[in-house]
C-alpha cells in the first residue's frame, strides 16, 4: 500500500512536493489544500484541489500531510493545527524561533510524528553542520549561501521608489571559500563573505543613479555587502532571471592532531523551491515510517536515522550503498 | 560521569583513536589492547597498554571498545568477539562482505551496541550516498576516491622486482568531475574517472624501463588506467611523499521535473588514519549513547540520528546549529 500524501499550499514549494510525491514509487497524492477557491486554481494531472477546510475530516485518507505554507504567517499557525491530526513535514526556517515552534508542535502531536524544518538551511545543511562538527570537534563551520536568488532581498529592491522589478542574487566571495578550503579558519565580516549583484528594471524616466545609491547604502539588506547593479529591460529579466536558481555550501575546517581536515557538502539548485520540497518528501517518507513505530512527536534532522529516508529498505542500503 | 574508551590495537587508526579520545570532552581513555607485547610498545602521554587478553575481565571498566584492526584478517575475529562483551565501534570495509559480517556482529550484540563499517567509505560517504538519492530519486551518483595515497596499489608496485620502496597516489580526473558537477550524468570507464600516480624508488642497478613497464600493465591494478611512474630518490619519498593523505567526494546529479540539481559531500585529509578515526570516536558516543537506551544490536551509520554523535546535547544542537 501507497503511503498517502496531502500538500498544504500550492506555491512554489507546493508544485515542487506535487512533483516529488508523483516521482516516488511508494507514494500517492490524495490531495492538495488551499485556503484559495479550489476551483480558481489551475493543476496539471488531475491532482484534486479541496479547501483546507475539508482536511480535518480526512484524518483516515491521508499518511502524511506536506506543509508548504511560509514560515512567517502560515506555518505559526497550521504546524500545530495539523500535527494535531496528522503527520507532518514543513520547512519553518525561522532559525531564531525553532526550539518555540518545536515545543508547540511536540505539545500537539501525540499520536502523530511531525518532522519540522526539514528544508536544505534548516536540514541537510544542519545535519552537516552536526555532523562535522562532531567528527572534527577542533575546527571551524563556515556556511556560505549562493549563487542564489534571495527573496528578501529582492523584495527589497522592488520596493524602491521607480523600480518596476529587481533580482537579487547573493554570491559567496570566491577567494573566502577558498581560504576555507585551503585549511584557513579566516574570521569574516559580512563583505568579505558574501556579495551581492541586483539586476533592476527602472520604471519609464526614473532616476537610476538615485535607485543605485538607495540600493548600496540600504542598512541591513545591502550596506554590509559589496553590491553591484545592473538595469536591464523587462524581457532580459523575464528571459534570463525568472528561475529561482539556488545553493551553498557547508566547510567544516577542522585538526586532529596537528593535521588539517576538510569537509565540504555544497548544493547547486536550478530550483530552489523544487529541491526543498524533495527534501520534505523524503523526510514525509520518514515521518510515516515513524509513526508506524509509534516514534511520536515533534523530530528534526538531527533525529530521524537516515535509512528512514530512503524507498529502498534497511537491508538493501546495507548491501547496495554502505 | 566521562566516557569509558578502550582502542583495539595500536596501528596507524589506533594512534587517531588516541588523539581523538583525548580531545573529546566527555570522554576517557581506559587503556589501549594489544596483541603484541605491551612493553614493547611506546606511546605518548603515560597511556595504559594492556594485552588484548586481559580486556575481558574488564567489561565493568570500559563503556566502548573501538576496534582498530583491519577487516581482512583482524575484524572477522574481533567484531564478534569484543560485540558479545562491549559496545563497539569498527571501520569494517570489505563492501562485499559487510551483510554478512553484520549478522555475525547482530547475533552476539544481544546486550550491546555495535555500530559497524563507521569510516569515511564505508561510512560518511555511505551517509550521502544515501541521502542524496533519497532525496534526489531520480539522477545517478558518482563516487571518487582521492587525491590520497592507496596502500593497496602502493603495496603492488613494492612488490615489483627492482622497487626499493613505492607510493602510489589515486587522483580523480578533473574533466570527469566537472562533467557530473556541470549536470551531466555520463557513464564512465575506470580510466576516464581515476588516475594513478607513482613514485618510485628503484634499487641500485635496476632497470627503470622495465620496473615503469611491470607496473602500468599490471592487470586490475593499473592496466585499466592512465598511471605515470616518476622515479625519485628515497630521500625525496621519505621527505615528500610519507604523509598519508587522502579524500575524494560524492556527487549526486539529480532532477526534478525539468530541472538539474547536484548534491556534493568532498573530503581533503591531510590523515586518512586520524579522520577515520575521529568518525569512530564520534560514533563510539553514539554507540554508548545508544546502549544506555537498550538500542542493542549491529547498526550502521544508517541507524544512528546524527544527535548521538556530538558531544552537544540535542536541545543545544537544535538551538545553535539546527
Amino acid at each position: 500500500m501507497k503511503i498517502r500524501i496531502g500538500i498544504v499550499g500550492y506555491g512554489n514549494i507546493g508544485r515542487g512536493a506535487v512533483l516529488a510525491v508523483q516521482a516516488a514509487g511508494d507514494m500517492e497524492l490524495t490531495a492538495v489544500f488551499t485556503r484559495r477557491d479550489p476551483g480558481a486554481i489551475k493543476t496539471d494531472n488531475g491532482i484534486t484541489v479541496l479547501p483546507v477546510s475539508s482536511a480535518e475530516s480526512m484524518v483516515d485518507d491521508i499518511d502524511v500531510m506536506i506543509l508548504c505554507g511560509g514560515s512567517a504567517t502560515d506555518l505559526p499557525d497550521q504546524g500545530p493545527y495539523f500535527a494535531s491530526m496528522f503527520n507532518i513535514v514543513d520547512s519553518y526556517d525561522t532559525h531564531a524561533k525553532i526550539p518555540e515552534y518545536m515545543a508547540k508542535i511536540d505539545a500537539v502531536a501525540k499520536n502523530t510524528t511531525a518532522v519540522i524544518s526539514s528544508g536544505w538551511d534548516p536540514g541537510l545543511f544542519s545535519m552537516m553542520r552536526v555532523l562535522s562538527g562532531a567528527v572534527l570537534p577542533a575546527g571551524e563551520t563556515y556556511t556560505f549561501w549562493g549563487k542564489g536568488v534571495s527573496q528578501g532581498h529582492s523584495d527589497a529592491v522592488r520596493r524602491i521608489d521607480g523600480v518596476q522589478h529587481a533580482v537579487q542574487y547573493t554570491i559567496p566571495v570566491e577567494s573566502a571559500v577558498n581560504a576555507v578550503r585551503g585549511g584557513a579558519k579566516p574570521v569574516f565580516t559580512a563583505r568579505q563573505k558574501i556579495k551581492r549583484e541586483c539586476f533592476v528594471v527602472a520604471k519609464d524616466g526614473a532616476d537610476k543613479s538615485k535607485i543605485e545609491e538607495a540600493i548600496i547604502t540600504m542598512p541591513h539588506y545591502f550596506s554590509d555587502y559589496d553590491t553591484t547593479v545592473k538595469f536591464i529591460d523587462i524581457d532580459e529579466l523575464e528571459a534570463n532571471h525568472s528561475e529561482m536558481p539556488h545553493g551553498g555550501m557547508v566547510l567544516r575546517s577542522g585538526n586532529t592532531g596537528s593535521k588539517t581536515q576538510i569537509m565540504e557538502f555544497s548544493l547547486k539548485l536550478d530550483s530552489n523551491p523544487e529541491f526543498t520540497s524533495s527534501i520534505m518528501v523524503a523526510y514525509a517518507r520518514a515521518a510515516y515510517r515513524m509513526s508506524q513505530e509509534k516514534l511520536f512527536g515533534a523530530k528534526t534532522v538531527f533525529d530521524v536515522p537516515l535509512y528512514y529516508l530512503s524507498e529502498k529498505d534497511r537491508e538493501t542500503l546495507i548491501k547496495e550503498l554502505l
